[in-house]
């Protein structure tokens, strides 16, 4: 069934999904399976910190087109990393978590897609500086990281903006979008495609330890928590206003609402926590899932997940 | 153009519109004017504390059928408000923020259609126990009181819930409708119909001094804040989980982050609140909106916002 946006034309996608490059979840063995369903497959290169993580990455898409996102603000301190992935011919490079635009001429004179992903309409402006090819505006019912704006009204203010100040730049909703309901919303709402992070965070292909997919299937949307507590635990050095959302558990109960302290305990919690988390301990360390993850009801195929997200879409907006 | 949902033929109502029953901004005026424009007028009855004032919006809607809304923990002081209001023989009476079981049967007794407004999952299942006819799924985008779940997530959950336990039970989006997009995209999320605040209080029948609809008309979607300060100042005891969305300004520069001192500083501090809202003054006092408010551009009559509304919704889901 088909899904024809200004996304799919200008990116050459046969449906409008981009896989949410996720730090650690999405390598590239989850990206090329999101390509190879006719998306855009972003590996989550992250921190720009571990460059033979990153090749191994490419590798593992065994040809798939594929490409990268990085956290802006953390690349900043690595920045010959964006040129290690250029040299990669990467499909894509989405910046997020910082200003884009020291980096965006080196993305464009690649001939590289640049896609900005913002949180609020003030990082828009200067995702419209950097000539960002495409707009992610991503709410903060998202898991991970992300700030305080909701997709539902940071969607259509920023297709308004651009209507007004750059109509060709194009509009993807990341934040919540975990079906064929959250895909047709957006489009209705203005954006050209989706963003997806959770739902593709629990499939087969996404590097995720089974404890965390099988914690995250048994909660429903309100077990969420936007927190600052992982980073602290694991000294990552994030600027304020970034907290990520993951699921509340013994971890979060502890520390949440207690920073100061944890900063004094200092290196045993965060031992601890990195202990969970290799362990894929849903109790010690983080899962880091958006709200959507009321609506997952199954760990499957991301192709199957993308078909019937595109197909429920249309049918909703009679484009059966 | 018609926009036929199960709630328009449950409730009677020509277009899928209720009217949020805003304290002090939704009067009678407003409410008649939204019922006579095919939607349901719902006068904000708050804090159920002014019989007088309640008695006088009923008054004020002229023989237009309205109904009207109830802060539940703070009804549970003065129930006796319940019943005085079930006399004047309202077209729908919603209950908010708290445990809405306590009054259901009254409501249902006297053949009045219950809404109940609901923040998390866990309130949906009080308030299917509580027989509501309509669950309204309130995202935090929303302005005025609120909880954390976003709009985009937390009615597909809901609509799930139903679909599985209560099919009958019609569900209607609040938080973040401000436009035909917004009112699209809450159907194709599986709402029946959409509850409307910040975008019929920027009308000419809101009861809302000028400068404070001044300060939102320049407002984006960014400027809006989530806090307890305004409700500390005017020792409103709000359980905590609510927080308010409002319009950042001195007041919550001074004072957000600093509950305690604000606490502290007592009667001075809520008197300059008290002043100020009396005075208007979007400084001084707050100004109760929600991010939805970088949709807004103009206070026009309830009636063409509530027509544009309709139609670009029905047009972008083609049933033009």
């Amino acid at each position: 069934m088909a899904l024809t946006t200004r996304l799919t034309q200008r990116l050459g996608l046969a449906r409008p999904v981009v896989l949410a490059p996720m730090a650690f979840a999405a390598g590239g063995r989850l990206a090329a399976a999101v390509s190879a369903a006719g998306g855009l497959g972003l590996v989550g290169a992250g921190y720009g910190d571990d460059r033979a993580w990153l090749d191994a990455q490419f590798d593992a898409a065994h040809g798939e087109a594929v490409g990268c996102g990085f956290i802006t603000w953390s690349l900043q301190r690595t920045p010959e990393m964006l040129d290690h992935a250029l040299a990669r011919g990467p499909r894509a490079v989405l910046l997020s978590f910082g200003d884009p635009r020291p980096f965006a001429a080196r993305v464009r004179d690649a001939g590289v897609p640049l896609l900005c992903q913002v949180q609020t309409r003030g990082d828009a402006l200067l995702a419209l500086e950097a000539g960002a090819d495409v707009i992610v505006a991503q709410g903060a019912e998202a898991g991970g990281h992300g700030d305080r704006r909701a997709t539902f009204t940071l969607v259509p203010e920023i297709a308004d903006l651009l209507a007004d100040r750059s109509p060709q730049t194009l509009l993807c909703a990341a934040g919540g979008v975990a079906d064929g309901r959250g895909l047709a919303a957006a489009l209705v709402l203005g954006a050209d495609g989706v963003l997806v992070g959770s739902r593709l965070w629990a499939t087969v292909e996404a590097d995720v330890p089974d404890g965390l997919q099988a914690a995250a299937l048994a909660a429903d949307g309100d077990a969420t928590i936007r927190s600052s507590v992982m980073d602290i635990a694991r000294g990552r050095e994030w600027p304020e206003r970034f907290t990520a959302r993951v699921l509340r558990n013994r971890f979060t109960e502890r520390w949440h609402g207690r920073e100061d302290d944890l900063r004094r305990a200092g290196e045993e919690a965060g031992r601890d926590w990195d202990e969970g988390w290799r362990a894929g301990d849903p109790q010690r360390a983080n899962t880091f899932v958006g709200e959507g993850v009321g609506l997952i009801a199954a760990v499957e195929p991301a192709a199957d997940v993308i078909a019937r997200m595109t197909g429920e879409a249309a049918a909703l907006l009679g484009r059966g």
